[in-house]
C-alpha cells in the first residue's frame, strides 16, 4: 500500500501553554496536538516529524513538519481545514507537497531563531510571554563584538547544555544580527545547526557582556574552554522563537513565502 | 482612624486570562487578584475601586483604580512592589497620591478604548491574544464615513446591549480613529463615557459597513431607532483594550504619561 502523499506543513505556536514541541504523554505539546488532530481527522494514526524539538515555553513563528497522507483533503485546503480544527495557540501557515525524499528533520540545511529582549522599564502587555524582560542599560556595541566571536563553525561545548545528547557539538553560525523595534531588541541567529539550550545560553552570555559582566574579548577564550560554566546563564524560554527552517531548494514544492509580519 | 493615603494606580492586563475586571466569587478576575495580593501584603483588606468593569477577555493597556493605604511601603516604591507580587499578567505601570476627594470612576472625564483588527489571511502569533482576525477585504472609507455619523452626543441604546443596567444611555464620542499598523487596524474610540458592549457593537457595525452588508447612512437610522436589532455583532472580547483614561488635572499628583509602547 502507498504511503501516500508526503505533507510539508509550516506553522506558528505560541509555545506559553505547551510542554514544548515533542509529544510527551499525558502533557500538552505541539507535535502530541497535530497527531490527535490528524488521527481524528483522518481515523488513522499519521505520525508526524518536526524540524526539531523547541523547549518547554519557547515559541515557533515557522516550525516545519512533514507527514504521509494516504487519503484526506488535497494540499491546497491543507491549512485552512488544519486551522478550523487545531486551537488557536497553533497557527497553520503554508503547506506543500514534496518529494518523499524529503525529511523534515534529516533534510534541514540552517535554522534562524529569534530572541527578544524588552529593554523598555516595564515590561509590555504585548510582549511580556515573547520577551525576556531586562530593564538594565545594555551595552549594544560590547555585545555585537562578543557576537563576532560566536560567528563561524565552533565547538559550542561551552554554550549548550551538560546534558545535551548531541556528541557532536560543532556547529556553524552563520548570523547574528540585532534588530531594534521600539524598546524590544530581536537577537537573530542563523546557522546549520543548534544544540539544546544553545541560543538561550548565547543569549545570556550576549547580556552577561552587555551588563558589563564579561568581557567581548574573552569569548574565543569560552568557546575553547569547552566548559558549560565559563558561560552566561541560560536566558528564559519565552523570549526565544524558531523563525525560520530552510532546506535544499531540490526538494520542491511551491517556495513558502513567509512575511516578516507574523 | 485616618484611612490613610489615597493612591491611584495604573495597570495593564492580558485579559486572556482573567473573568473580566471585576471581582466575582470563585473567579479570576482583575480586582479580584490585585486585592488578594494587598491583603497579603498589608495583612488587612484594602478594597479596590477601579474606573469601570471591562468584559472578560477585554484587556487594558492603561486602567486607573484607586484605593486607601493606612500604612505600607512610600508611593515611589508602589509599582515594584507590586510588580513583584502580581501574576505576569497584571502589569502595574504608574502610582501616585491623589486628594481624597479622587475616586477611579467617579472622577473619570474620557475614555480611550483600541479596538484591533488583524486583517492579515492568517491570524498573527503575536496578535492572535489581542486582535479580532477578519481577513475578508473591507471597505476602510466606508467604515470611516459611517464612524463620522456617530462622533457626537447621542442616545447610544441601539449600539449597547439590551440588558445594559445603565437608565441613561446618553453618551458623547469625540473621536473614532482609524490607524493602520502592517495588517492590523487599530480603531480607537475617545469619549465621555461607555455603555455594556459598546465598543464592541460599534465594532461589529463598522466591520459590517466594511464588508458592505450595511451602508454608512444607515447609521443615523439605527441610532434613532434605539434597538440593538438594527446595529451589528458584537466584535469578540479579545479585540478590545481599555486604552487611557483621564481625569481633571485638579486632582493633582504627578502626570502619569504613558508612552504608546505598552
Amino acid at each position: 500500500m502507498s504511503r501516500g502523499r508526503r505533507i510539508r506543513l509550516v506553522l506558528g505556536y505560541d509555545g506559553s501553554g505547551f510542554h514544548g514541541f515533542a509529544r510527551q504523554e499525558g502533557l500538552r505539546t505541539v507535535q502530541g496536538v497535530l497527531e490527535d488532530v490528524l488521527l481524528r481527522m483522518l481515523g488513522t494514526e499519521i505520525p508526524v516529524e518536526g524540524s526539531g524539538r523547541t523547549d518547554r515555553g519557547v515559541h515557533a513563528r515557522a516550525q516545519v513538519v512533514h507527514f504521509d497522507l494516504p487519503y484526506g483533503p488535497p494540499v491546497e485546503r491543507m491549512v485552512h481545514v488544519l486551522r478550523r480544527r487545531l486551537p488557536a495557540d497553533i497557527l497553520p501557515r503554508a503547506a506543500d507537497e514534496v518529494d518523499e525524499a524529503f525529511h523534515a528533520r534529516f533534510s534541514v540545511v540552517r535554522k534562524t531563531y529569534r530572541y527578544t529582549l524588552d529593554l523598555a522599564p516595564l515590561p509590555s502587555l504585548y510582549w511580556y510571554k515573547f520577551s525576556w524582560h531586562v530593564p538594565e542599560p545594555l551595552d549594544l556595541d560590547a555585545m555585537k563584538e562578543a557576537a563576532k566571536h560566536l560567528l563561524g563553525e565552533h565547538d559550542f561545548t561551552s554554550f549548550c547544555a551538560a546534558e545535551a545528547p548531541q556528541r557532536d557539538k560543532v556547529r556553524r553560525l552563520d548570523r547574528v544580527d540585532f534588530r531594534r523595534d521600539g524598546s524590544r531588541l530581536h537577537v537573530e541567529f542563523e546557522g546549520n545547526g543548534f544544540l539544546q539550550y544553545m541560543v538561550r545560553i548565547l543569549v545570556g552570555t550576549l547580556v552577561k557582556v552587555g551588563r558589563g559582566k564579561e568581557s567581548p574579548d574573552r569569548i574565543p577564550d569560552i568557546l575553547e574552554a569547552r566548559d558549560r560554566r565559563l558561560a552566561g546563564e541560560t536566558a528564559p524560554p519565552h523570549g526565544l522563537c524558531l523563525w525560520n527552517v530552510e532546506y535544499p531548494s531540490a526538494y520542491g514544492g511551491k517556495v513558502i513565502d513567509l512575511s516578516d509580519d507574523l
